[in-house]
């Protein structure tokens, strides 16, 4: 049987017997000589490349992206026979580092130091004596109170580095709940839980039901030195009410890697919002142990086991 | 008993018995009514605080530092009879978390996000696909090889964050050997090992032996991608040969939170160095757990025991 792996990534399962792999071009349609696969892999694959595959591909069984959100694929037109599998969780730890860069620099006022170094200037604001927690501010997240909305893979790698930086930390998912060893709320109790929370940090996936879900209630709703920061999809969050927030102070900071649309138009306001981080969606970007997610995805296709990350 | 508490933090020790406390302007000389104190808490203290303290004090038994640097208290010309203390460990979280920030913010090229921001960029150099380990620059911690010179108590609070983040983890000290489980290398072995250095964290204390330790000879060793953190003291780097490295390409990046002298003069040409982040000195200045600090050293005293972190 044949899996057809992206020329996008180096990749190198050990495939189980009686399998083959070839590499196609992912921007692609499928050339006619693979229309045999029986499973393919998806990283930076064109929609062009998936529609081929869904017309195509008479004996496919099994899509396994690279990527934890699948949104796309979901609506690319793959029959009922084929599993579709996510990446989820080969971006736990990259997503992870990026969280936490965006984080501790607003934490630690880097872009006000930018500015100070910019005018030769050794700020007696930034540096020197200070307080460990003054009002109306976070700088530290030692006892920082941070809620992270999406407790799935990222959140919950993501929580206990928070946690060894001191924060206290708590989940929002689906469903109430202990996971990871952390307190997890459910989702309507999200708004109740913000005005004591000093982070909020978001990881949602692109769904119907997150659409916006970060809107003009959520940063009303949190105190105003709340730091909030979005790594999930740019769909789940209001943009034009998180830029009103910035701009009458309502919130303390932000930090974006994802927009909706991406690329942000270059006239996008929300470029010069106020004390606002914008990254072009590199949060992730780079699967980590996607070979061995691969391989294992396969043999349970053979053995008829549920798949890893199924999904639904 | 007496103890001398500084105005410039707030300090609420559970004194053992027979102690009391007076609080004083640390920036000033010591009221007389105050010159039978026994012991005395340094932060912030102004320099005449500090002589007027050596001068005047005759039953002095006991200069608490908060700041973990005493270099400053040593030179004051304290009696034989007084034992110094040093604050180090006050500071282990709030340095940690300034060096991630600034570390990360390096990996993370959020500096040049800032620059794409600023043009409305959606770059496509920054985000989207990419390679974990590209050619010739550190864009992730993950197999990072970390070397923090200077493993005491804030090195060896930094290792396990920087190790759940997924980096490899060296510490150099004065003597070799495995400290907290981590790998340690001796002074002497530091530049033999920097050709397999990705990320160089200097957590060095200011003594002779330690002055200009990071100079050119390091820069060179380094490979060309290393990224080179100093969050210990200024007088441990060569600011020299650290701009010359940066304006050659001989590293790829630096980050300072301390300089000599400090504030670093608004002509020094350091603040336009390619490449380079500069905190004023803001890593540490809160310490955590100083009333607790005070408390047991004092039952020490009073023990005749070994004091926690007593200065050499
Ligand atoms: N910026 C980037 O580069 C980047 C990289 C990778 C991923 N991402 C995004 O991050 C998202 C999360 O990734 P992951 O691997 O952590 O996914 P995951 O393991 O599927 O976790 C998703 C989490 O979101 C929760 N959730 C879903 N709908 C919710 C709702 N309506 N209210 C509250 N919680 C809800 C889920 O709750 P339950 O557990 O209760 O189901 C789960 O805890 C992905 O979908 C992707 O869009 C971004
Ligand atoms: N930026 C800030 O805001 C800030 C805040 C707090 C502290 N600091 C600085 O950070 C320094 C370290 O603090 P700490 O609490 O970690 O101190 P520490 O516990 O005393 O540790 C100092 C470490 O440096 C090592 N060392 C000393 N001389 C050395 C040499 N010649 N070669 C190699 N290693 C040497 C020591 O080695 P041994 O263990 O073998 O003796 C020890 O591992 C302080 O002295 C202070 O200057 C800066």
């Amino acid at each position: 049987m044949k899996i057809l792996l992206p020329d996008t990534i180096d990749l190198d399962p050990a495939l189980p017997e009686g399998w083959e792999s070839a590499t196609i071009d992912a921007r692609a349609e499928i050339p006619e000589e693979h229309w045999d696969a029986a499973a393919m892999v998806v990283w930076g694959s064109s929609r062009k490349n998936l529609a081929s595959a869904a017309q195509n591909l008479p004996d496919l069984r099994l899509v396994q992206s690279l990527m934890a959100g699948v949104d796309h694929i979901m609506k690319a037109g793959f029959g009922d026979g084929v599993q579709i599998a996510s990446g989820s969780g080969l971006h736990s730890a990259t997503v992870t580092e990026h969280t936490l860069a965006l984080l501790l620099s607003l934490v630690r006022r880097l872009p006000e130091a930018r500015l100070a170094q910019e005018q030769h200037e050794w700020s007696r604001e930034l540096g020197g004596i200070q307080e460990l927690h003054p009002e109306g501010r976070i700088t530290t997240l030692l006892e920082a109170r941070v809620l992270i909305w999406g407790f799935g893979e990222i959140g919950q790698h993501l929580a206990p580095v928070l946690k060894a930086l001191g924060a206290e930390v708590t989940g929002a998912a689906r469903s109430a709940g202990e996971r990871a060893g952390f307190p997890v709320i459910a989702e309507e109790d999200v708004l109740g839980a913000l005005s004591e929370t000093d982070v909020l940090i978001c990881v949602l996936p692109a769904t119907d039901a997150t659409e916006r879900a970060i809107g003009a209630e959520v940063f009303d709703a949190l105190p105003e030195h709340a730091i909030v920061v979005n790594v999930g999809r740019g769909t789940t969050l209001d943009q034009d009410a998180l830029l009103a927030a910035l701009e009458d102070g309502r919130i303390g900071s932000a930090a974006i890697d994802v927009t909706d649309p991406e690329p942000l138009p270059s006239d996008s306001p929300l470029w010069d919002a106020p004390r606002l981080l914008i990254t072009p969606h590199g949060a992730g970007g780079r699967p980590v142990g996607a070979s061995e997610r691969i391989a294992e995805n396969l043999r349970r296709l053979d053995a008829g086991e549920e798949l890893l990350h199924e999904a639904g």
